[in-house]
C-alpha cells in the first residue's frame, strides 16, 4: 500500500501526524507556562496529571510503529525537496530515541516532575533541602532509568546530555572545561588584585512597577514582537513556546536588587527573538525548532551580555534608565553604571553571577550532576558537597540553602544535563558576536546609538531561518568561519575586563 | 474475558479512562481560557488547531466501541455502589449521545468556534455584523449538521437545547416564555407609568484599579476561595473550571459603568461558588459535574440578584464601597442606591438589563435562534430582525451592531440553546432562594449583617453536594418541595418593585 503512495502524499502525511502530535505538545507546555504564573495553589495535583496525560499521548503518537513506518519509507524516497528531506532525517532519528521510552515511563516523568516542582517551591519557602529530598531522590533515580532506557557509551550522563545537546558527552565537556578554568581562574585572581568596583547603586529601591515599566521598555526595544508574545511573572524567569506567533516570557522583581529584573528580562528576550525568528511554515515539524539548547543559550547570553552588559548598548539607554529612577541613579555616571553592572566578585546565586565567575557555577552544577547519574553521589550529599564547592570553587560561603541548592529550578523538573548548555552558549555567543561585528558594517555604531535591529538582522540570517538545519558545530562554522573557540570568549573578556579593572 | 473480571476492577477501568478524558478536556478548556484572556494576537490561528485537536482526541476516546462495551457491561452489573451506579448509567447516556458525532465533525466545530470567536471580535471591532457573517453563517450549518446528526423530534434546535438543559424543547419553553411574558409585560407597563428611578450615579468615574479591587473583596467576601480559584481579565466575563479545586472567573471593567464590574463579578462568583462546591473524589466522572446549565445560572443569578441586588445584602456592604469611591458615592444614600442599581427600564444590552426586561432579551435571542435552527431565517437578516425585535418588544433602538446582534460571545462559540438556560436559572433562583429563606433559621438576618455562610451552607448542602446526580426538576423538587413554579420568581418580581417604585 505505501509502496504506490506518492512521497508528497506520505510526506503530508508525516506532516500532519507531526503536526497534531505538536498540538498535544503545545498544550502541554501551555500548562506547563500556567503552572508556573497563574495557577492556584490547590490546582496543583489536577495540574500533574492533566500534564502527564498529554506527554504521555504525545509520546505514545510520536512512537507508534505507523510513523516509524512511514518515517522509514519517506526516508528511501529520493523525490522529496531537501528541506523535506531533513525533516524526515531528523524526525527519524528523534523516533529512535524516542521509542526506547514507553508512554507509562514517560507518564512517571511527568508526573514526578509536576510533584518535583511544587515540593522545589515548599522547600524554598521552608529554606530547607529537606523537603526537596524525597522528591529529587525519585527523580534523580528515573533520570538513571531514564539513561539506561537511551543507551550510552562510558558514562550515563552521556545520554542526558544529548537530550540537550546532540552528541555532548562528559569527555567533551571534561575537555571544554579543563580548558577553560585555568585562563577563568587565573582573571579571577588579576581582578580580584586589581581596585574595587562599586555597585551598590543597584541595590537601593527600585519600585516594582517601575521595574515591570523599565523591563517592557528594553524588551520592546530588542525587538520583541508583543503581537506574538507577552511576559508575566513567575518565581524563576524561563522562556516557552507554543509557535513562532506565541512566545511567551517571565520575569521576577526585587525591589532591592534592580539587576535580577534587567538581565533576567534580556536574558529571556534573547531566547524568545529566537524563537520569534524561527522559520514559519514548519509548525510541528523539526526545521520549524531551534537547532540546540547552547545554540538558544547562545542566543539568550549574547543579548544579556554582549550586548546587555555592554558600554556601546547602554550609551543610550542609560539616561531613559536615569530618569526613570531619579533618586537611585541621577548621581550615578553612565561610566560607573557600566562598571558596577559588570562587577565581578564571588557570588552565590547564578542568574546574578558575573560573566567570569558564572562559569564556575555551571562546573559546579555539571561535576555534581555527574556524580548524581552514575550514582558516586548520594542525593542526601547534594547540599554538603556544594556547600564545600561553593567555598573551594568560588570562594564563597553558603548561608542556606536557598542560596544554595535550592536556587534552580531545573533538577525539579528534570533537566539534568542542561547547565553544560549555558557556557558553551556563552562561548558560542562571544564567537557569535565576534563574527557579527567583522561582517555586519556599522552594526557597532547602530549599537551605540542603541538600534539593535542590525544585530537581530544578522542572527536572524545565520542562525535563527535555520531552524534545527543544522548542528550546533555546523551552525557555528557557517556563520562564523570556524568551530567552536574559546578564545574568543576569553578575548572578550579580556578586553573587557582590562578596560574596567585596570590590571 | 470482561465476564470474569470483577466489577470493581471494570469500574477502575472505567474511571480511569475517564479521568484521562477529562485530562485532555481541562486541557482544552485551559487553552480556551488562555484565548479570552492572555493570548497574544498573532497566536490565534494555532491555537485554533491545538484547541481541536484536544477536542477531536477527547471525544474519540470517548466514542471508542471499547467504552461503549465496558459501559454496558457495568450497566448490567448488579452489584456496584449507589454512586458508582449512577457515574456510570450517567456516562452511558453520553456515550449514546456522543457516539452520534464523528471525531472529524468535533474537530470541524472547535476549529470553526476559534475562527468564529476571533471573527466575533474582529466584527466589535469594526462595530460591523457584516465582518462576522461568513462565519456565523459557516457555524450555524454546522449547529444544523449537528442537529441533523443528534437526531430530534418536531424541531431541530431540541437537539441543541438538549445539550445545555437535559429534556427541553421548544415546546416546553414556548410554554414557560408565553406563561411568563404576560405577566412581565404587565410588570414592565406598571413600573412605567410610576415615579422614575435614578441611576446616573453609576456613570460617574470609577478608576479601574478602584473597580478591580473592590470586586476582589466582593468576590472574596461571597466566599470564592481564592487558593482554588483565580480572577482575571477579558472581553466578557466567563467562568471555567478545570476541577474544582482551579475554578477561574474573568470580569471586565468600564470606568464610566460601576455597574458592569460589580453584578458580572457576583454573577460569575455564583458560577464559580457551584463549581468549587461540587463533590471532590469524582474527577472526571458525573457525579463531579454540575447538574445542567439553568441550575448552573441558577447560582449565578441567585448571587447576582436576590443577593446582590437587595437591600439587605447591601446594608452592610454599601459603607465600604461609599469609603472606596467617596467622590462618586458618599452624597448618595443607601436607599438611593438601592433603589439605583434596581432601576427598571428599556435597555440594549442583556448583561446589563434589569431583572424584569432581561428576559426579553433572553426570549428575543430565544426566537431568533429557533428561526435560524430551522432555516426560516437567513443569518443576513440577523441585524434587521434583532433591531425589529428590540424595538417591539422592548422599546429601544439598536444605535449599532456592537450595542446590538454582537453584544454576545455565545454564537461565537456555537452556543446555540444555551440562552434560554438564563431564564429558566432566574426562575430556579428565586425558588431556590424563598426555600432557603424558610428553611434556614436565622439566613436572612446573617445577609443583613453581610454574612452570606448561611446561604452559601445551604446550597452546598442541597444542590452542589449532588453534581449530576439528579436533573434540574429532581433537584428543584428535593430542595424545595415543589416543582418549577414561575409564581416565586414572579412574587419576588413583585414585592421588590411595588417597593422601589411605590406602585
Amino acid at each position: 500500500m505505501i509502496l504506490t503512495t506518492s512521497s508528497q502524499d506520505l510526506y503530508n502525511e508525516y506532516a500532519d501526524k507531526m503536526q497534531k502530535i505538536a498540538d498535544v505538545k503545545y498544550s502541554a507546555a501551555l500548562l506547563q507556562w500556567d503552572q508556573e504564573t497563574y495557577l492556584p495553589p490547590k490546582g496543583a495535583g489536577f495540574r500533574g496529571r492533566q500534564l502527564a496525560s498529554l506527554s504521555e499521548i504525545a509520546h505514545e503518537w510520536f512512537i507508534a510503529p505507523s510513523l516509524g513506518i512511514l518515517l522509514e519509507e519517506l526516508g528511501s524516497r529520493g523525490d522529496l525537496a531537501d528541506d523535506q528531506r531533513r525533516n524526515v532525517e531528523l524526525s527519524l532519528e528523534d523516533y529512535n530515541k524516542q521509542k526506547k521510552f514507553s508512554p507509562a515511563f514517560i507518564r512517571r516523568l511527568s508526573e514526578t516532575a509536576s510533584r518535583c516542582f511544587h515540593s522545589w517551591l515548599e522547600s524554598r519557602s521552608a529554606n530547607s533541602f529537606a523537603v526537596f529530598e524525597p522528591q529529587l531522590r525519585e527523580m534523580v533515580q528515573l533520570k538513571r532509568e531514564e539513561a539506561d532506557l537511551a543507551g550510552y557509551e562510558q558514562h550515563p550522563y552521556n545520554a542526558l546530555l544529548d537530550q540537550f545537546e546532540k552528541g555532548a558527552t562528559v569527555a567533551f565537556l571534561d575537555g571544554v572545561f579543563a580548558s577553560v578554568r585555568p585562563p577563568l581562574k587565573h582573571l579571577l585572581d588579576r581582578i580580584a588584585d586589581s581596585r574595587t568596583v562599586d555597585n551598590s547603586f543597584l541595590h537601593g529601591h527600585f519600585s516594582k512597577q517601575g521595574q515591570w515599566d523599565f523591563g517592557l521598555q528594553l524588551i520592546r526595544r530588542l525587538g520583541f514582537d508583543f503581537e506574538a508574545g507577552r511576559q508575566d511573572l513567575s518565581e524563576h524567569p524561563f522562556t516557552t513556546s507554543f509557535n513562532c506567533y506565541d512566545v511567551r516570557i517571565t520575569t521576577r522583581i526585587d525591589e532591592r536588587d534592580f539587576g535580577h529584573m534587567t538581565w533576567s528580562c534580556i536574558h529571556e528576550t534573547g531566547h524568545a527573538l529566537y524563537e520569534q525568528g524561527l522559520p514559519p511554515g514548519y509548525y510541528g515539524l523539526p526545521l520549524g525548532e531551534f537547532a540546540s539548547l547552547s545554540i538558544h543559550e547562545s542566543q539568550s547570553r549574547l543579548w544579556e551580555n554582549n550586548v546587555g552588559r555592554s558600554l556601546a548598548w547602554w550609551q543610550s539607554i542609560y539616561p531613559g534608565l536615569q530618569t526613570a529612577f531619579p533618586d537611585e541613579l541621577q548621581t550615578v555616571s553612565l561610566e560607573r553604571f557600566y562598571q558596577g553592572i559588570n562587577r565581578v566578585g564571588p557570588s552565590l546565586i547564578r542568574t546574578e553571577a558575573d560573566e567570569v565567575s558564572y562559569h564556575f557555577h555551571v562546573m559546579i552544577r555539571y561535576e555534581l550532576e555527574k556524580r548524581l547519574i552514575d550514582g558516586s553521589l548520594d542525593v542526601s550529599e547534594v547540599p554538603s558537597w556544594w556547600n564545600e564547592h561553593y567555598t573551594a570553587w568560588l570562594g564563597v560561603t553558603v548561608p542556606d540553602d536557598k542560596r544554595g541548592c535550592l536556587q534552580d529550578v531545573h533538577w525539579s523538573h528534570g533537566s539534568f544535563g542542561y547547565f553544560p548548555t549555558y557556557s558553551l552558549g556563552s562561548f558560542y555567543a562571544a564567537q557569535l558576536f565576534a563574527a557579527a561585528v567583522r561582517q555586519a558594517p556599522g552594526l557597532q555604531e547602530s549599537i551605540l546609538g542603541g538600534d539593535t535591529a542590525p544585530l537581530l538582522a544578522w542572527l536572524r540570517e545565520h542562525i535563527h531561518s535555520y531552524g534545527r538545519r543544522f548542528t550546533s558545530a555546523e551552525l557555528c562554522l557557517r556563520a562564523t568561519g570556524e568551530n567552536l573557540e574559546i578564545k574568543h570568549f576569553l578575548d572578550y573578556l579580556l578586553d573587557k575586563y582590562v578596560n574596567i579593572y585596570k590590571f
